[in-house]
């Protein structure tokens, strides 16, 4: 756990969020500002600052978030509508919390480009 | 490979790419119809049609994916100014290849939503 980081106390239940699912290695929550219907956020249990802090060795952790995302997509109710997931990184996305996450977005048709 | 995938093609080099990277379990290349002045597609060598298609003991491969992007951003010079990372998913984001892929987009501000 990284010393005040917002999503590694939303993680331990320090800071409450609208948690929508939770396993081992991933816990996710819908976003504060939504911007699509179903906009929920998933993060790695484990503080990562970005996909740059990943090791040879975290493949396995990290990639079983992208396979959680289907699970939550299902719950969510946009899985055989689609969806977008995206991870931002740096200025030029907007990144905001430096603890490794994904926005997943569905529930209406998405634009291209993405931002 | 399954049967008529363009990126199972590419992959083999039966269809040609500008391809940027490539390792055991991962290939990237410039999409053919660039929306940022950085946008590569990172596609796992091993046919996958979707984030719903992973199993369980698939997460350290696709997990490799994400590793990955970030050296590609790094080789691509856009590791520092920002990336953004998209998995498109189904009809709502306007999916097209069926095999599992990531839009690695920056070289300028993206905007928020992405889509």
């Amino acid at each position: 756990m990284a010393q005040d980081c917002i999503f590694c106390k939303i993680v331990a239940g320090e800071i409450p969020a609208n948690i929508v699912y939770r396993d081992e290695h991933v816990t996710a929550f819908h976003d504060i500002s939504p911007k699509t219907p179903v906009h929920v956020l998933i993060v790695p249990n484990r503080h990562f600052d970005s996909l740059g802090a990943l090791a040879a060795e975290d493949a396995q952790e990290v990639g079983h978030l992208l396979a959680a995302a289907h699970q939550i997509a299902q719950e969510a109710g946009v899985a055989s509508t689609g969806y977008r997931l995206c991870f931002n990184m740096g200025r030029d996305a907007n990144l905001v919390v430096y603890h490794l996450h994904a926005h997943l977005m569905g529930g209406r048709r998405l634009g291209w480009p993405p931002g």
